[in-house]
């Protein structure tokens, strides 16, 4: 019996094992949040389930206040939840075969290669171990000074545990606060955003990028894959924050409403950057103007970087799909940049990414506009929120209804897994031309 | 000083004479609307200038009503902007300088050939006329049958006027109506419902397609864009209706309000297939929910067939995309159907046209909500159907502000020219380059 279980867990392919062991630990965490001591107040079956979904595919999207509803045995299962849903369950999974046979299969050595984006040839076990020392002092790191706020706040006992949840949050883009207004209090507070903004932004920038930095040192050593999302990234955010401070000037319920420039320059950084796909806000998300709210949903589409605990198309898919559309007009037959050209294949992948990601969210918005009455725009916002595992609302979550509530989920799911895994499974390939939405770019 | 004219218009490439003309042809047009004897009440420059940029974009947005605004001498203007801008402004100017210089030029049979998607060696010349002719016959026809309804209701002199501009506008894809609700009067007549939906599916769907059925009669003979364009149509424009109907079914303000099921079918079918991209309407469209409104913003954004009279992506470009991406998820080099493979520059053509024009409708959405209060789906799906050169409106077209109003101004050129030659001409590349929307097929 447990010979023929093991044998079947083997014998599934990496996109397999990857969206069933995201379905497993949802199941697992909605019925440990059932549990009495979990919640000061009984939580149905259906809050259980849509709360522990949003925690193990690191949304953050809530139907009950988290801070409120559950005690501090739910808040370590959210955080378990989160910790093994951003840093990767399948990571976790290669792991213990790992440890329990002694060595990797070579087809698990491809899947953990793909997964991290790492499409060199370096050693893959380093790159694991190296994405686990890495969480672990980001993660230590963020508590320290978070800490500097919160213990002189609240104490050292409910300082602490504030400092760590929230860092392992934004460390893992899982966007869940203890407050019901996520960080609207701290929306000047220049160590928050500052810790907070930085834990998201390195753990949703892709682990390669990191360790491709920290090998390499300088930027014309970095691979190609580094080059693109630090520049990408800086730009983009840069932008974002431009047109988000434009925007919003001028709105009485959110930037004319702060004091200073110091506030308004935190909160247009913070709500710029947060869109892809951390998820915690210091605005109201419900009070932005519409062009910025639609604005937003381009951000939460983007995403972050492969590999990484962010979601969404990536960053990367999303410039490698504008340098090929760049070439084409120029009559260039592959896109160069940095004086490296782009493979064809990586194009093709882009190209079904876009598309299958945009039949997902195309979908999920319809669905939801015929389950869902009110406003359009908050309903389209919440579900390319919840495709994008970004966890920003308008305000709807806990009004939407059942047939809604269910549409999130399996929206949250596929955002996580990836569309482009669950349509190679839905596809019936093999497990070896299976390519995930990570190594995008091809390097040299 | 004439000599120097025509040097620099036949020196210029077939793109920025797309442009040009389509942009001279508004400014003749706002000119002739602006005449006295135009319009019964004086119009404004603006009101003339976007009347005339829907008119000659085949669009059908209206910022004035049609019927009591303009005079006869006024809808034979719009008549004149219509067919130049639906059947194609570059032909006539390729007939004019074929009739003035007695032949071709290479150049010019080249982009004659990729406007009609003729991507054979058949003689170009022969296609054109064809085309010409095809489109007199169906005129003709529509006008005669349109007559047998409203000659007995209106008269001849009027009955006949009105069976001739709806015939044209069908015909030419174009929307615009004589009366205020569109069709609505006729929501549930067979022979209006017929007529005028034959009209524009037969001119949306692109003459080459027309050609090879009449040239070839069977199924099996017709080229692979022939092939997929007629499955094509026919299933998305089932599957469209049945949508339609399903979702409306339950609305007071649309089919429940409809006393039987002949006229449900015809309102449903009718909904179904005005959106690619005629612009008719027999039912109040903002009316309908913001789910059937949200499923027809998608049909508008795929639109009719390359080289035809309708706007959008293009169904072939659409076929093209989702082909490639099934090919690429089961692992396949290149997509093949009917047993034919379909080249790659084919799928690279079909990305840049599916990243620049979601750039350029999202950017005329993002612009939009900046310049228009009130409600976002509205203005989303006023933005797309402008972009598509549809015309179907949730009713907020007369009440756009000023800028709101170029900015739908500016989507419905770039719409009519196709986001891609306008995107080719920026890019700066010669002309012997150019790949139009048109031609999405390798045909054998
Ligand atoms: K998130
Ligand atoms: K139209």
């Amino acid at each position: 019996m447990f010979q023929s279980i093991k044998k079947w867990i083997l014998g599934l392919t990496p996109p397999q094992a990857l969206a069933l062991s995201y379905l497993g630990l949802s199941l697992i965490g909605t019925l440990l949040l059932k549990l009495p001591g979990a919640s000061h107040q009984p939580v149905s079956w259906m809050q259980a389930l849509f709360t522990a979904v949003s925690a193990s595919t690191v949304t953050g999207l809530v139907v009950v206040d988290t801070g409120t509803y559950f005690t501090l045995f739910g808040h370590w299962i959210l955080l378990i939840l989160m910790q093994c849903g951003g840093l990767g369950l399948m990571t976790f999974g290669i792991i213990v075969i790992h440890l329990t046979r002694g060595q990797l299969a070579l087809k698990h050595r491809a899947a953990l290669r793909e997964t991290f984006n790492h499409t060199g040839q370096g050693d893959v076990r380093r790159i694991m171990l190296w994405a686990i020392g890495f969480t672990a002092i980001m993660e230590l790191l963020g508590t320290v000074f978070l800490a500097l706020q919160w213990v002189p706040e609240m104490g050292w006992g409910k300082g602490l545990f504030y400092s760590f949840f929230h860092t392992l949050a934004a460390f893992n883009n899982a966007g869940f606060a203890l407050a019901a207004d996520s960080l609207t209090t701290y929306a000047d507070n220049p160590l928050v955003n500052s810790v907070i903004s930085l834990l998201f932004i390195s753990g949703g920038i892709g682990f390669v990028v990191i360790a491709d930095i920290i090998d390499n040192k300088r930027f014309r050593h970095f691979a190609l894959h580094t080059k693109l999302m630090l520049v990408g990234t800086l730009v983009i955010n840069l932008v974002a924050m431009t047109v988000i401070l434009v925007l919003e000037y001028g709105n009485p319920a959110t930037l004319a409403a702060l004091p200073d420039w110091g506030a308004k320059l935190w909160t247009s950084w913070f709500q710029a950057v947060t869109p892809r796909s951390a998820g915690f806000n210091t605005l109201d998300t419900g009070a932005l103007f519409p062009s910025t709210a639609f604005f937003i949903m381009g951000l939460m589409f983007i995403g972050g970087g492969s590999g990484s605990t962010a979601g969404g198309i990536k960053l990367s898919t999303f410039i490698v799909v504008l340098l090929a559309t760049w070439a084409f007009l120029r009559g260039q037959e592959r896109p160069v940049v940095f004086g490296r050209g782009i493979q064809l294949d990586i194009i093709r992948k882009s190209l079904a990414i876009i598309v299958i990601s945009l039949l997902c969210v195309s979908t999920g918005i319809f669905l939801l506009t015929v389950t869902e009455g009110g406003n359009f725009l908050d309903v389209a916002f919440e579900a390319v929120s919840a495709a994008g595992t970004v966890g920003l609302s308008r305000g709807i979550t806990a009004d939407l209804s059942v047939a809604g509530q269910i549409i999130i989920i399996v929206l949250m799911l596929i955002g996580r897994v990836g569309p482009l895994t669950i349509a190679f499974t839905l596809a019936h390939t093999r497990g070896e031309s299976i390519q995930y939405p990570a190594g995008q770019m091809n390097i040299g």
